[in-house]
């Protein structure tokens, strides 16, 4: 009967950990992304220097609880999975593991720090924990929206980066080192920095030329911004009437929800299924 | 009769003040409306180190003849509405008494000017005034527009916000303190300054690693750009449509106007109704 | 028979000045044009103190001949013209004398050069030019649509100025003197250079507090610019559809022209009419 | 036989060098488009001086490499095909040979680099290498969008010119030299940097007048932006709804094929064509 009870407790854990239907699971969900939240702005107060030489010891301290935190969890995930490196190779399981480490690594070698980055991924979650409400379904919207205009915005940027890359090198040719311009690929920086109107300014032509073609790529800019604008809105338009006629559902098409598969982790399952539509295991 | 009078010139005041349908109640909001502007100004120049030296009396003088105007609306605004509390707690209730105040808590703190931006919120008034005309439906049409794109676009922020933060990480790592990316927040703020194409360049990438990523984030900033117009022009045209329907209204349907009602304020009368339909007074 | 001479010559010199349905008109139309380019460039040169310095007699020579071609198309505007007063207090009348006369005042008062500005708008009469060709098809289109949105654009620039009055405020208060937000007008100024994405960093917020709301309203200026985009392209779908429509155009609808009455210069006459539909003068 | 033989071999060479049907063909563009891709990465790093100064004579050997490699595909471009002239004058015909001959050139004039930009054009050859697949469609989509809405695109570009001399004419009056207000060419290029919201912000008004002025160009340029926009997509939903009646294709259309004619290099032969449509030479 052990057996039986740790499987069950293993099971119960892998619903809260895993799933979001239960209070339960919708707790730890939320818990985990304010612990999420608050990893992600310690790493940021550890970059302010003036703070970190203050509170260098305490910052620290929370630097372990938050590691611990997560290497509990990352464990939870990995004996409650019934196939764990399923879990381990994937998205989520890349991401959850590099921002475990940092500080353990940091004993190791310097510069691991880099991987702190790796964190503010994790706030991707909140798209998991959103699935029970409206966001989700606006979220997919968006990205399949995104998804149908990928080729035709590739189209765009590449032709954006030939016309970067011969208006770079004509503006190299006029204008002189002085005015920045020092090489190809800084006059190349220089034209996108100017064709897509951000404009710092660090670098900015100084001859009538240079400043008349500068104003050829703005306009040019200027023109260009109304491509990928033109595309996505079409694709939404189309999407939003899509959705519109999803209303009528035809009757070969059924719900499925966000429940996981204990043994491979597949969601997507009727709300009336007692078994995995993947690996035929019991739900 | 002495009540009767006092309660007819009240109800008068009332007309006057809470109403726009009458000449007097018209030219008593566009001559507040003037007053608002005025304030505003009045703010503004007294901002001006060189002109307050010059004129710092005047501009008292001035400061003082707005703030008991202001006093006197305030007041006669509670004194000729029945229940005040439902004003003095309302949106432009607060904003009224924030825009009054300043001058006389100016004795008691510093610093109180800072209620004085508050002001400039009156101006928001305007839409009351212009209720009359067409301008209203136009106001109501873009803000339900925008109100029905409020999901898509908080996800949209969202996905924005993390992008920024992944980003003013690595930027943080790769570039040096001298270019200006000296803490994790700081390098966020340059990450949204450059994705929102504003590009102030105070802080810029020295490294070519850095500009080459600073690069890729302008192009993603570029074409991020056509999410929430594509959004909002689905929205748009969406409202388009539907204020097109609203020419052949049906006829259970009927026509109400902006007359308040002198007991609970509310608005949204048939044109030809006595009394309240929310409370019963008479109007 | 003098006077009929005379009065055909007039006649001729009119359709060649205002009308450019024939031949010689449409020359006159196009000579015109060049020489209003000639004269805007002239107006460039002479502002750049090194060319002004070298070329001053010479440009001034040149400057001397545009005025008298220019005097002298004037006054045949007016001589042959039957209602002078018409066209001299029309717009492009306006236009014309402001464009004209900067050389004569320059020997009267000092500053009269400003006029000069007025001469880039005389590059407007492209469009009477145009007016043969489907150019100006177009052109009516993109301005029907314009004005169609123009309540809507003012409602949001209204919204925008309010935002930018608060935020301004709210940053003058903020930010310190050295940071170049000196008095809350300047602070506008800056809210706007942020908000609408320019950006020129001559003032640039210091303090954390400062770049934080600065993210905050870069943030909304970027969303902020989908609310016109969104409004005019409902308005241009709008105007295409109706375009289209008008392919099949009702048999009480004929079409006009661009001949002008002699008298009252009105244009707009059915193509097989012989007297002016305003005036009755014989065309 | 000799002749047959040698026809047999141009045959071939032709077939791998303009189609990209077969799979030597496909290969050979493939391996093209990598060595452009080279060629402009090495005239990049030539101009960065660090890099040339070390590795100047390694770069060198990698510039002949690579001419020699062009002239190559140049000569064999010519003598494969029937009416050489055809292909010397056309587009990609002056591209490729613009691209070869810097090299040689610098041994006769200095300054012969300029030719190198030119390579950048070479990169449109992918769309030739894509014509299998599906970006073709796309890219073709996109470009026929941009076609049609050429003409009000350049009637809006015009007049935002006229607007950017007429600003441009008002700052040079306001504002004094020292701001960088130094000519009416520069206040227009300053203009032109704040209507498209790109700010440097090397060239900045200082005056109170200057400032606000300023501000409303760049209000202008945040509402002129949406111009282009709606434009471009009204066009693409335009596009698309056409694009989509062409799923059901009329029966009298066939699908035709990217396979070159041997004599006049036409392209858009049916698939069962044995003979070019257009000079009936054998396929």
């Amino acid at each position: 009967m052990t057996t039986k009870t740790k499987q069950n407790w293993k099971a119960r854990l892998h619903e809260i950990i895993y799933e979001a239907d239960t209070p339960l699971g919708k707790a730890f969900d939320i818990g985990l992304f304010i612990i999420i939240i608050l990893s992600v702005i310690l790493v940021m107060l550890e970059s302010v220097k003036s703070l970190d030489a203050k509170y260098h010891d305490l910052l620290l301290i929370f630097e372990w609880i938050i590691t611990i935190m997560f290497t509990i969890e990352y464990i939870a995930r990995i004996i409650t999975i019934k196939k764990p490196l399923n879990y381990i190779f994937s998205f989520y399981g890349v991401i959850d593991f590099l921002s475990t480490i940092p500080l353990y690594l940091s004993y190791i070698f310097a510069g691991s720090q880099v991987l702190l980055a790796v964190r503010a991924f994790r706030l991707l979650r909140i798209f998991r924990i959103l699935k029970l409400v409206k966001f989700i379904g606006e979220a997919s919207q968006l990205s399949s929206a995104l998804k149908a205009s990928r080729t035709k915005i590739a189209v765009f940027i590449y032709v954006v980066l030939i016309l970067s890359v011969i208006m770079g090198t004509i503006m190299y040719l006029i204008e002189s080192d002085e005015a920045g311009f020092t090489s190809i690929p800084r006059s190349i920086y220089w034209t996108i920095v100017t064709l897509t109107t951000v404009g710092y300014g660090d670098i900015a032509p100084q001859t009538n030329l240079g400043q008349f073609i500068a104003t050829v790529i703005m306009i040019l800019g200027y023109g260009i911004i109304a491509v990928p604008t033109g595309i996505v809105t079409v694709e939404f338009s189309k999407a939003n009437k899509k959705n519109k006629s999803s209303d009528n559902i035809p009757t070969n098409y059924v719900h499925v929800n966000t429940q996981c598969c204990p043994n491979c982790s597949r969601e997507g399952h009727r709300d009336d299924a007692t078994h995995c539509y993947n690996c035929g295991h019991q739900l």
